[in-house]
């Protein structure tokens, strides 16, 4: 089966809704843990990483939750795929670049994906939209727990999981959530809401995780340490976090749309004009300008206009997923046209942003952490 | 009378048209002239130069074109009323600076404005929407004329009228069409064109004349030399010069549309994306974005919106017209955000651009020179 078969297609990937997924998109968790009886990934010679491939694909494939799942071998999917995996967050940027010898198993529903031979024999990682960090925790506690039977992992007493990189040693978990915090950027919170988030030991990345850019107004928070803290002990911290984060975000907005509504409304206004009236957009200025419509949608600013219009967008107006909608090979010149083409299509119906009646529309609240 | 009981109002104005108006916005002829008697006005001592000021007033509202006229001493107008005419076009910002002893008069139509105790005695000026240098100069030697009768100028037989500078001695005139050149600057033919038209012996200046930047893609080209051609001579060369501006302009318009349409469309999609639905836009923003918006109203991309609503939205986007309709001082920030909400408002009914069928409509020629 071919990846586009296999994917649901965006428009219904942008239904699936979770609790707060006003403002947190998504809520991750990931394990790294490698097996007895075979070198690290980065030391292995071919042909025993990719007996270990071969090993871990048919025990991962074996799992119930994996029933259906789509399989293949790094080297199988061409450069398009591997991107278009790593736009709907499902594999890292890392294991794209690899080939032969490495894989991933994606479950039907998309929510669990395992990458082999990544950096480690195994990452991997549970993904729902909203704030749900112990569901996704459970849903890879329980794929660990059974893989556990049938294989044997690298376990130090002291230590815990060994793993490539000293710094998932212990527990090799890494929780995190998608957060859109676009009012605490228009209200320059943003850097002190960072530092303070860094303090308590947790990091805060862009959308495509470590080193990347924070697009369109999405930050990763994420655990740093992976040692001295139980699983349950670190989706817990994270969770109050990012439930205060939240909590800042909507005062932020409250504050902008009570002090300075203009700014708000200029920004959205802007944004939602070019988007449904430009005929080139790159990237970038796609991202970044779906984020304030999105804004705008919360703030009750579009009436009628669903939020899984823009988050179907968001997705759609990436390079890959755009290449794969047509048969050439497009240059980044033709993408941008075509970018523009589809946003003005979508938007064609979507009437210009009122400025809501005030009291602004109630905000509703986060789930209790 | 006060001056905005006087001065058409900004609707009227953008209906008034002549021919070619798609890109010669005016047409104006302004003489120098003093005085025999009296000291120029840069070297009279206020009483003299009030004396001349009273004579020069009462010749010159007694010509028959001047019948209605508005007539005031500049110290007699507010900031914003001096602000309003430069505005307009009617008076230099040189002049709205002056205070008691100078002063203007105004016909009532408009078309003919002279100032009294600039840099001249005299400097009289006139104007007409579109491409008709011809019929300006009739205008302005018809008074110059009538004014002959009963004033005695400074006159050299070997050089002339003379003037306070050097530059304008001789016939004193400077005659200028005001040419919004959109595609020639989004073609990046227009440094280009600036170069020919001064190795012809004409100047290209920006909106406001002298050393002003070229906003909203609108130049000003007027003959540099005074002495050694005769008015008609200097009427006619630039004229001519003017008619290959324009089709040069046209051949821009035509380049664009055929081998970059999505750079044009691209630009007047976004002009009124935001145009239409920001909420703070400053001065400059404001002209060169409705530049872009004359452009698609050109080019067939905006069917049923008029010209006009652009003229007039140009006249009435600038800080004093805006100051003007509202009774509180407004900081530049709040006009701003004035300027928006009139531009929103305005352009409430406008239906998003579209891409005009091909072949593009049929523009229209300019008038032979």
């Amino acid at each position: 089966m071919q990846l586009h078969e296999f994917l649901t297609p965006a428009d219904q990937v942008a239904q699936r809704t979770g609790p707060g997924n006003r403002i947190v998109l998504s809520s991750r968790v990931r394990l790294a843990r490698n097996v007895s009886g075979f070198a690290f990934p980065g030391w292995a010679k071919k042909a025993d990483r990719q007996r270990a491939c071969d090993l871990l694909c048919e025990a991962v494939g074996r799992q119930p939750e994996m029933q259906g799942a789509f399989t293949a071998s790094l080297d199988s999917l061409s450069a398009m795929d591997k991107q278009i995996l790593v736009e709907r967050h499902l594999i890292s940027r890392e294991h794209a670049a690899k080939g032969a010898g490495s894989a991933l198993l994606l479950s039907r529903d998309e929510s669990l994906c395992v990458m082999v031979n990544e950096e480690d024999h195994l990452r991997m990682q549970a993904l729902l939209p909203g704030f749900q960090l112990p569901e996704v925790w459970r849903a890879i506690d329980r794929l660990d727990t059974g893989l556990e039977q049938s294989l044997e992992y690298v376990f130090s007493r002291e230590l815990g999981y060994l793993t490539a990189c000293p710094t998932n040693v212990g527990t090799g978990i890494r929780v995190s959530a998608m957060l859109h915090l676009p009012a605490l950027v228009l209200d320059e919170q943003i850097t002190q809401i960072i530092q303070a988030v860094n303090k308590l030991g947790l990091a805060v990345r862009g959308l495509y995780g470590e080193g990347t850019e924070a697009l369109g107004n999405v930050f990763q928070v994420s655990n740093q340490m992976t040692l001295g803290e139980s699983e349950a002990e670190i989706v817990e911290r994270l969770s109050k976090v990012v439930a205060q984060v939240i909590e800042h975000e909507d005062n932020a907005r409250a504050r902008l749309l009570e002090k300075e509504s203009k700014v708000v409304f200029n920004h959205i206004g802007r944004a939602y004009g070019i988007l449904a009236n430009a005929h080139s957009v790159s990237s970038k200025e796609a991202i970044n300008l779906l984020s304030l419509l999105r804004l705008g949608i919360d703030l009750g600013t579009l009436p009628g206009t669903p939020r899984a219009l823009v988050d179907e967008l968001s997705i759609l107006t990436q390079p890959a997923h755009l290449q794969a909608n047509h048969s050439d090979k497009l240059t980044a010149e033709q993408r941008d046209i075509r970018r523009a083409d589809m946003l003005r299509h979508a938007l064609r119906d979507v009437r210009r942003p009122i400025v809501p009646p005030p009291p602004a529309p109630p905000l509703d609240k986060p789930p209790a952490p």
